[in-house]
């Protein structure tokens, strides 16, 4: 870390307390200014409180903040139920954005299960910005999911919102999912790192990549490392889709960390015309799998029609992903 | 709410299934478009869904997706501890980011008690974005808090982040506040709105003004309407501030609801440089009150010294701030 | 069009207003509230203005805004120079950002000529943000452009700034970029208007597809239909990527438009580690070109050398993008 | 500034090039990197370029990039036509947004004069996003509006699009505005650099406040030091208004130049209902003036009607703005 000072400021204190703190303090005087190279592990330090000592003009972190997330797994293979994750990259989860009942569960578990889906997705404890939309069915809708995902040899995944929920997740889902809206609840993410379920951490739509991977990093520190990031989309000003998919920030976590980064295309585009095109786009750049809705009447969904595709429509689209699986 | 349809789709069926729904459905048409009007509750109604039926162009909501927020306020006179909020606008909360230990909290406390604040903050459960960085005193952080509180005659608030914390905040806290990054906890919302204390909001920063007024929703919805509304910035591409403070977002709120809408200039700024300005901005537009960080050595902060005012330039800003009181 | 009153406003001198503009006005009252259905060309009419009438709660397009960009082309083959764009496609522009001298250009002209590219970028008048940044060579600059890219049978392009210049480039580059600063230099759009070039207009960092789409209208209104539009990343609040690209945007720009959509993944991404996951991504999805900075010596780039891929990266790139091409 | 190298890199290659660019270069080891920290005017150095040498991990700039808005003011005193602008401050620039006709301009300028304005806005060549849309009344407006500035002894100011333009600009007006779309048109800059007139630099809705600090420097390296900055709000994902208003852009502006700064609240609300409350921030903050649009019949506007006070209401909000203005 650096430290840039105006040559006439009380650089002596800092550096008698920033030595007290533990580090190593080298200084380099040149123009009107010093600097104060700091060696020893920063990531803990307030930089935000130390930028207001009188004369600094700037604090740069060089040494990234994490400890874990971007350093090689060490432990065993990554497995999700008894499979192991790598022999199913990309790994594609598909299924409606809510379960809504029994029979739809099942009959869009088939769905995917046929056009080669992994894992079968399905929300029973629904964030919905509204009080008033459908809230989800909770742990009857978690059951539907369990038996839909058995019935068809799939791997389960839902979303938690609340960490009183997770011994019901821990036996109903394969993985549990910490959605876009709770990236930064660090209760739950605690909570989650003593599991030992594979966990897939959204990133919040507004949240930087450094932010996402320090919550990934609550998660690691807490004793979980199978985690998979999912990308999906971020706020910006354009109308046109939902969230903006941010691929490059896919690719800047997968250049830091090498914990595996998915995509969910249906959350970003907002719009089902979309999805067949960010489909292919994120597996091409080399996304290790897609998490896509589906639904077979969309229009009556209780949430999220808009962005689901037919199963047919899903189907065709695993199929036109094979050529670019090949060559990302 | 408004279905623009195209003249050759099948819009029977839609009225059929809306009529079904309980909606009245008139219908227009003219130059190759058709329009269904609905009358009714439509604040359940999943648009987004709908809006893949085939042939519908937009649809568009003409009514505010509220049915608590923008009516007015039946209930008492707002309480808070024994206080009446109508005696305090604008309310002046003030306080270190966090509490770090006894004597802090109790010295910060007089000299913003002195300054002419209403209400004592200090973090007790943080939120921060890396696992590393300072987590909070927790418990013992809160009963400083309600020592030093009542010592100076001081209201207190803090921020919860799990509700399992509950009884412990509604023991020690006068107001119980919502972060940022909670402010689409649903499992939070639900729980404060069962409390019977007051509770804070703070708008996320990169939610809209509706999703916020949403959030508020629940916690109405659940039965608290004893909400304060806190504006504190907006997270865009600028890098001169922390975050955006959106005035024209607090003035919206304000046009919309009966709740009180207070500013949190420091976290809008992160950077106390800019804090006195915005505070009189707010004020001036008609803010009903400011959240104001103050810490006496911001440098060696636990956390947000940059943007904390020491404890005599937050004195003569709530002096200076008198003459846009009485104009606002 | 619909404009939506309420019940108790004074719709009939709105409607007299409105019918006096031309428009025939359907009306349908229903519940608190009066629609009024404009059937007519409602391209050019002041929304913003009229939402200010006493009443209006709202008012809807329901038509796209143009008249010509929505259109099938209609003119004969889309030709550069002498080649016809649709036996390129997908169109690959490859250079320095900079033309900076008579020998790098032509070096890299031929590299990207090898590689498989069919047009050569290379800038010779810059916007830059600092007045103390490198301008470019201006006319000089395009001469060289224009000899290097004669000289390895390349079609070339480059950016105007200034519609003086025009008789300039015509003279000696085959398209002429609008460069995503200039997207809403509508003096500079109808100078292009006039022109017989085809032109690629780039879309402006924190333009809507929609104003992007407009601002094609304005060349075609003023004459010119040969538009090549370009997505290069929109500003948003993440740090990882210089912008954050738009894929989304593409597609939908594609759905709306008859017009080729290609992706600068460069000044998307401002660092060369994601080009190639960009460049796949991008032609994976659909779109018709890649606009790609090459240089041989990035470091010592006079402009944008981090985002540049040296020769050899390029050219492994372009053979690799073979496989999406056939699968997009 | 300071370049952070990897320890094993080639270290000397680097220094041996940035010495012979004239450069004092001194380095220091410590921990896995090395930090070389440049003494000299660096306002040209390529740093993207810089970035992508081999083993560079970061370069930081710790001198702002500017050489003349951030020194004091040396030339006379600030004259707009023949009055001192200090002895105008706060300056009140109002009027409507297009010039529509001889009568109603003539009719807005008696009213915003009586009101307390200084100076009449109205454009006479609009930069519309559509071509369909109004785009203005060219020479005979800006004559229009020049008789009526004249009439009631107001200054007046008007857009600029096109530099050809500018002898027309300087013959009619005593300010001439770059709007927001041409912040970076670094033509137009240049050529008014090298204008006598004074300039109104509005900052562009998705710029930072260093690129519009670093658009006034292309004025005042080029001859032009009267410069007024106007901030307009910036474009964010937040409905409710237009633009948000960056009210802590407009403070960091002010810290760091000497140039006044004003604001333009209508566009930044893009409704008239959020105009006061703006309005009477920006002057409690601390801003130099401000800029707003009037028009007596605003649903009528060819332009921004929805944006625009009514005469009375306008006069109304100077007279409130008098309390603000003492205290600023």
């Amino acid at each position: 870390m650096i430290i840039v000072m105006e040559k006439t400021s009380d650089c002596a204190t800092l550096e008698t307390y920033l030595t007290e703190k533990g580090y190593e303090v080298h200084s380099l005087e040149g123009g009107d200014e010093i600097l104060l190279h700091l060696i020893g592990d920063t990531t803990a330090l307030e930089i935000q409180s130390l930028s207001s000592y009188e004369g600094v003009r700037k604090i740069v972190r060089t040494k990234a903040p994490y400890r874990y997330v971007n350093k090689p797994r060490t432990s065993g293979p990554f497995l999700i139920g008894e499979r192991r994750l790598d022999d199913m990259l990309p790994l594609y989860i598909a299924g409606p954005c809510s379960v809504e009942s029994k029979e739809q569960i099942l009959h869009i578990a088939e769905k995917v299960k046929e056009a080669g889906a992994h894992a079968l997705r399905g929300g029973a404890f629904k964030p919905r910005s509204s009080p008033h939309s459908f809230q989800g069915l909770h742990k009857e809708g978690l059951q539907h999911l369990k038996s839909a995902a058995k019935a068809h040899g799939l791997l389960s995944i839902s979303e938690i919102v609340d960490k009183e929920d997770l011994p019901l997740f821990e036996d109903t889902v394969d993985i549990i999912q910490i959605g876009a809206r709770n990236m930064q609840n660090f209760s739950l993410l605690k909570a989650l790192g003593k599991s030992s379920k594979p966990v897939l951490l959204k990133r919040g739509f507004a949240n930087t990549v450094e932010e996402w991977l320090l919550s990934a990093e609550y998660l690691m520190m807490h004793g979980n490392d199978k985690i998979i990031l999912c990308e999906r989309g971020i706020r910006t000003f354009e109308p046109s889709s939902r969230h903006t998919l941010d691929l490059g920030g896919m690719l800047a976590a997968k250049q830091t960390t090498h914990l595996p980064v998915i995509v969910d295309p249906s959350h970003a585009a907002g719009d089902y015309r979309l999805v067949e095109g960010l489909s292919k786009a994120s597996i091409a750049a080399g996304a290790d799998g897609l998490m896509i809705e589906v639904h077979d009447k969309p229009f009556q969904a209780l949430s999220d029609g808009a962005q689901s595709l037919k199963p047919k429509r899903f189907a065709k689209l695993i199929r036109s992903l094979k050529a670019f699986e090949e060559h990302n």
